[in-house]
């Protein structure tokens, strides 16, 4: 088992992002993707709170737009926005094909924002080292101020293109999710309504279990097959009897083909782990490339090889043909290396905003858990080591601004409108999503069998037919968003008039 | 006529607050509030959107608070809150006796809370000089600054209370209207209604006619009597005709008993102008203490003045009989200063804010009104003039964060709820408000003969039976939120459930 290890910690909270390794992925279809779109450049404000002459400091946020579908400002056709989440937004665009083929239907004009700080949206004249070099720049890393960004560009970019009366429907999946959500809570003027896919949006606090995250991960597997809960449950106790033995690193190196000379017990627990972890999240029913190249059902696959009777007895040897799924499903490794400390993705990023607003408990483990209690402080440790501050715990609060995260039911129960949370239950962040009805326009749509914001990717001619109909019934949402906003904008009198009219005394 | 004179640009836009001069009010009932409400400090975060640590910085926000008619945090009884606006946070609460004359009935927990850089609530050590010295100190006097600033602390109140289930309902008037109704989006999961009393909310871009301002003003006068608007509208140029003649200066003295050696023709009409407008907003039908102490109807005691047969032709003695209704009701003067630049009550504040975020066109002058067009751009002059910035128009956009204020009818008719609206429409202020209801539950009240938040005032028992059936509406509607709230409370699985359950899948 884990043992009193921060091994965990390093990739806390655990969004998927925080392990993207795109030199990993097949490239090709990011360059068929290029092509769908054309990139640009918005000059963007660094600090939308504050009007003295230090925030009219400006950066350039990336954003791709295609306008291939679009139906055009004349007809106010729809403007579908992606709000990017921690990362390069052409990665997201990639996994977002939902967009893309719900585009022609409702004739949209398609943006995706890059959130500031990630990828080219780099404050401090794109200069990356300087943003992220200390506490006093990463201060304007915050949702608060991304969202505020999307809802700068989004205006000028109807204005820009004479389209103010475009009804505007916001996307996201994860924390991307998150903001969109945040964002039709935010900026009702600004958008119509919001899909706000796998949003853990109540895993703050103690609204959700910090037990449910590593709870539903067991629960993936334990579906799959008991023996196969049974080995991954046991595996730590036997890496661990066996990394204390004389020889027994020797022998663990061998049995996971590790790469590098440095070995121990918890970098190898964190490698399996992580490979655990990321597999339940992104249990896909056909293959893909989200994280790494995967097999269709890769959770399966998983437990296929754990439970394959010709290794017999052989722990670690189902455990690496476990870890080969994840990490070698292209077959072309020959060796691994558990101590990638490296940080290609701007990472820090995000460990900056989950110490600050999104401080998310996952780390609870119950006896069903594959891991152990930590020790430390997860939440603050980062923090007080890479940036040397001392988080004031009430300061964790810019929370309080993205609105509704206490009681959420019974407030959006009379407030707000047009959302959809999607969640597939097989997702680890699941636990902290909205998965019931709130009110008749606010709605959950849960399915069983989905991983982490499985409904916005690319539709395939395998997808299982809860896809389909996740998909049929999201659109058929959304087109009613749209259609109602046509019929108030044709029937209410929602301009204030212009003219003063003495004759209404 | 006010010839291309920017005079009036010094007290623009022109809230009840630019003109306050309690020193010349009657103080007794501020001594008697006093004792309704016990004075305290909360240790407030001076920036609510960074996590650096300049953002640390903390100032002391005074509120007061009256728990008489407290029903207890155990019975779940409300709390109200009164947003606080640009000024002194005890001469609102004594301006908002309906608070304490609802609070019994409701059993409520009265709470009032100063706006920063106002007042006694000072950043910067309570350092005024500092706090105001520069456009990097008041970068932080912004509306948006002062919502958060409640949100913190009414939560952190509640929760030193023990009361986090108990409702609250946010009030205010004027600017602190705006606040309320924008509490109430921004922050619906702290106040769940709120009654927005006289808030121009669409006195910005162009939703309202920069007429109507001065166009309301007119109407009032001319309501009471067609020679009265008549003689006020020649006035003008009578007293610029006047001025330029040899010895006119003087005769003008001598007309308005002006105290001072300086006298000119602007600073003349710029006094007797100020008397007209804020005469016309605070028109109640009972005898008041507000800006000035007033008579009841004292736009139609000016008009009286004014219409008198005794002055017959006399134009500078009815200007000079109407101007004393407003500035001399207690006939104490002897003289009067027209020149009176002095700023006791932080109103350098109020201009940052309507320089930066709270820019309300209410300059426009149609053929009806009693100035004439200013030149110059009173928008940015004083900021230009004071501060050395050069304002980024795109960048009067925290305005932006407040979300609706952009085809409020549309947006709000789909999202929110629980807000009252107020309007007296012979207040100037009204044709920037929001006048028709804009669903079931965002609704506004309409008082014909009403003036600026004439609701809120504490009750007298000349109170006319319009005031008294706005009142009871009011009460109506507030009493319905609560039992509502209760009911939630009560029936709905608000809470996510703390322990994840493996069976629900």
């Amino acid at each position: 088992m884990l043992s009193s290890t921060l091994s965990f910690a390093k990739i806390y909270p655990k969004f998927p992002a925080s392990l993207i390794h795109p030199e990993k992925l097949s490239l090709s279809s990011v360059a068929t993707m290029s092509s769908n779109y054309r990139t640009k450049y918005f000059t963007q404000i660094l600090d939308h709170f504050n009007f003295y002459p230090k925030s009219h400091q400006t950066f350039q946020q990336r954003y791709l737009i295609n306008n291939t579908f679009w139906g055009g400002a004349k007809n106010d056709a729809p403007i579908f926005v992606y709000t990017g989440n921690e990362g390069d937004i052409e990665w997201f665009a990639q996994n977002t094909g939902f967009m893309f083929e719900t585009a022609p239907r409702f004739k949209a004009l398609l943006v995706f924002i890059e959130h500031r700080f990630y990828g080219k949206s780099m404050p401090y004249g794109g200069n990356k080292d300087v943003a992220y070099s200390n506490a006093s720049t990463l201060g304007y890393l915050s949702s608060t101020q991304a969202l505020a960004d999307y809802a700068t560009l989004i205006i000028d970019l109807k204005q820009n293109l004479t389209a103010t009366e475009c009804p505007v429907v916001v996307f996201g999946g994860s924390y991307g999710g998150m903001l969109a959500a945040w964002f039709r809570l935010k900026y009702p003027h600004v958008a119509i309504g919001a899909l706000a896919s796998s949003s853990p949006i109540l895993n703050f606090d103690n609204l959700t279990s910090p037990y449910s995250f590593n709870d539903i991960v067991s629960h993936d597997f334990r579906s799959e097959s008991e023996n196969c809960h049974k080995v991954i449950k046991e595996s730590w106790q036997k890496i661990e009897d066996t990394a204390k033995r004389t020889k027994g690193l020797q022998q663990l190196r061998k049995s996971f083909k590790v790469c590098r000379n440095y070995i121990d017990a918890d970098a190898l627990e964190n490698w399996l782990g992580t490979a655990f972890v990321y597999t339940a999240m992104t249990d896909y029913p056909t293959p893909s490339n989200f994280l790494s190249p995967l097999p269709a059902y890769p959770v399966k696959q998983m437990c296929k090889a754990i439970d394959d009777p010709t290794t017999g007895n052989d722990t670690f040897a189902k455990l690496y043909g476990a870890a080969n799924v994840y990490y070698n499903y292209s077959g072309t490794a020959t060796c691994f290396d558990l101590d990638d400390d490296s940080d290609p993705h701007g990472l820090g990023g995000w460990n900056w905003q989950a110490c600050t607003e999104m401080v998310m408990p996952t780390d609870g483990n119950s006896r069903e858990a594959y891991f152990q209690p930590q020790s430390g402080n997860t939440k603050t440790e980062p923090l007080t080591a890479k940036w040397h501050l001392t988080l004031n715990p009430d300061a964790v609060g810019s929370l309080l601004s993205l609105g509704v995260m206490w009681d959420i039911r019974r407030v959006l129960k009379r407030f707000g409108s047009n959302i959809i949370f999607f969640n597939g239950l097989r997702d680890p962040w699941s636990g902290g999503g909205v998965l019931k009805n709130i009110s008749k326009t606010i709605v959950a749509i849960v399915a069983k069998e989905g991983a982490h914001h499985v409904d916005l990717r690319f539709s395939t001619k395998e997808d299982p037919k809860w896809l389909q109909d996740v998909r049929k019934q999201e659109v058929k949402i959304i087109q009613g968003w749209i259609s109602q906003y046509y019929h108030d904008l044709a029937h209410l009198s929602f301009k204030h008039p212009c003219t003063f009219q003495l004759s209404t005394f």
